[in-house]
C-alpha cells in the first residue's frame, strides 16, 4: 500500500515520531499536520482538544491515508478511542507504546512519566501501566514549561537547561529506573533531561516506540508499501508561521529543505 | 478475554519468550508446547517442520487459545504464513519482532544474525529486515551447535563458552552495532555472546522482543485479560522428558515447580 501515513499533532513535536518513522520506515510517505496556530493542547479544556483533533484527523482522511497517529499525547489521552471508534482505518497513539516499553524495560517497577498538565490531569499513562501491571509504581510529573520552550525554538538554549534541571529536582530524588517522555515535544529537551536524571536512568521516547509499533502494526494489517521504486513525498502542513515551522523541521529532521504548507482548520 | 496465549516451540527455547510475556504481561495465562522429542528443528527438512507445527498448533487450538506465538525461528520461517492464513486466531513469529527492533536500534545498518541452518538458509531474516529498509546490511552466521548445548542443560558450562568463542570468530571481526538472536534458545548463551562479541554490539532477544510486540497486538486487538482477580494458571506440555523439561523450564523461569505434562504428537 502505497497510500500515506497521517500523523497529527499539536505542533512540532510530533516531528519526533515521523523522524523516527523515516529513519525504521523509509519506503513510507508521511503527511503531517501541526496546529501549530493552537498549540499547546496541554493546558486547554478537553472539548477544545476534542474538537481540534478531529479537525486534523479529517483533513488527513481526504487525503487516504492508510493509518492515523495521534502523535499528541494530550490528544490521545482524550480522543483516540472516540476517533478509533468512528474511524476505519488503523489509529494509533503514542500512550500505549510508551507504556509498553518502559514495561520492557524496567526491573523495579518504577517508571517516571513527564507530560503536559493535559496529559498528567488524565492519568492516561497510570491508567496504561497499571492495565498491564496493576503492581507497578507510577510518578508522575506536569512539565507546563517544556512545550513552550520547544516550540519556540528554544530548546538547546541555556534557559532550557535551567528550566529542566528546575523542573526536574523532585523527580531525580524518585528511585524510578525508566522515565517515559509522555509528550512528543521532550525528546528535543532529552540531552536535558538525560544530563539532570543520569546515565543510569533509561529514557523512554514516545516517538521512536510508536514508530516501532507503526511498522508491527503496518506488518499485522498488511499495510506496509512493497513498492521498492516509490520515493516518499513527505508532506507537511502547519496551521501557524511556515517559517518557524520550517525552520524546526529542518533542523530536527536534518533537512535542508521541506515542502511545508500553511492550512486553515478553524478558529483559535 | 481471560483465555491463555498459546506458545510452541520445537524444545525449551520458547522459555525465553514465555519469561517475558510473564514479566511484561504478568495478568496473561500461558499454554506452552515444546516439542522436545524432536528437537532441533533446524537441521530437518521442510515438511517435517511443517507437520510438526501444525500438530502442536491443532492441539492447542482444542484448547481455545486467544493468539498463537510460533516461538521457534525455524518454524516461523517455513510455516508461520501458512498457519495465519487458515487459523481465526491471531498468529505470531518471532522473526519481524527481532527485525523491527534491530531496526530501531541500529545506526550503521550493519545487522547481524545467529539462527540455527534451517533459518540461516531459509534467509527469513534477510528478506524481513530489507523488506523495510533495503539498505541494511545483513551478516548471517548459522550456529548448529548452539541448540544442542541449552537443550542439554549445558548452556552454563565451560565447553558452552568454548564453542560460543569458536562460532562467533568471524561474525567478531565485522563491523555490526546490532546482533539479533534468531532462536529462542540462544538467550540462554547470551552472556557467552555478550562476553565474545563486547558490550558495545547491542543484543536483540527475540523473547523480550516478541512479548513486547504480543502487547501491542492484545492491545489493538482487544484481548488483554482485564479481570484482575484472575491468577493466571500457566501449563506446560512438552514430547519429552518430563524431568529435563522441568528442570530446564524452573531454572529458567526461576520456579521452584511447574505443572509439565507429557503430550504425544506423532512420530519421531
Amino acid at each position: 500500500m502505497e497510500q500515506p501515513i497521517g500523523i497529527i499533532d499539536s505542533g512540532v513535536g510530533g516531528l519526533t515520531v515521523v523522524k523516527e518513522v523515516m529513519r525504521q520506515l523509509p519506503r513510507e510517505t508521511i503527511y503531517y499536520v501541526g496546529d501549530t496556530a493552537r498549540c499547546p493542547y496541554g493546558p486547554r479544556p478537553v472539548h477544545e482538544v476534542k474538537k481540534y483533533t478531529w479537525q486534523m484527523t479529517r483533513f488527513l482522511l481526504k487525503k487516504n491515508i492508510k493509518m492515523l497517529v495521534i502523535a499528541c499525547n494530550t490528544a490521545t489521552a482524550v480522543v483516540l478511542d472516540e476517533i478509533r471508534e468512528h474511524v476505519k482505518i488503523p489509529v494509533f497513539g503514542v500512550i500505549y507504546p510508551g507504556a509498553r516499553a518502559a514495561l520492557k524495560n524496567t526491573r523495579n517497577y518504577k517508571i517516571g512519566v513527564l507530560g503536559t498538565i493535559g496529559t498528567i490531569k488524565s492519568q492516561a499513562y497510570v491508567t496504561a501501566l497499571k492495565s498491564i501491571n496493576k503492581d507497578v509504581e507510577v510518578i508522575s510529573l506536569a512539565c507546563p514549561k517544556f512545550v513552550p520552550l520547544v516550540e519556540s525554538g528554544e530548546y538547546d538554549s541555556p534557559i532550557a537547561k535551567r528550566v529542566v534541571a528546575e523542573t526536574l529536582t523532585e523527580m531525580k530524588q524518585t528511585s524510578i529506573d525508566t522515565l517515559i517522555l509522555g509528550c512528543t515535544h521532550y525528546p528535543l529537551l532529552q540531552e536535558s533531561i538525560k544530563n539532570v536524571m543520569g546515565s543510569h536512568i533509561r529514557i523512554i521516547s514516545s516517538g521512536e516506540e510508536t514508530a516501532r509499533e507503526i511498522s508491527t502494526l503496518l506488518y499485522f494489517h498488511d499495510r506496509f508499501n512493497m513498492n521498492e521504486t516509490v520515493i516518499p513525498k513527505h508532506r507537511f502542513f502547519t496551521t501557524g508561521s511556515k517559517k518557524i515551522f520550517s525552520k524546526i523541521a529542518c533542523d530536527w529532521l536534518k533537512k535542508d529543505d521541506l515542502p511545508v504548507e500553511t492550512i486553515y482548520l478553524g478558529e483559535e
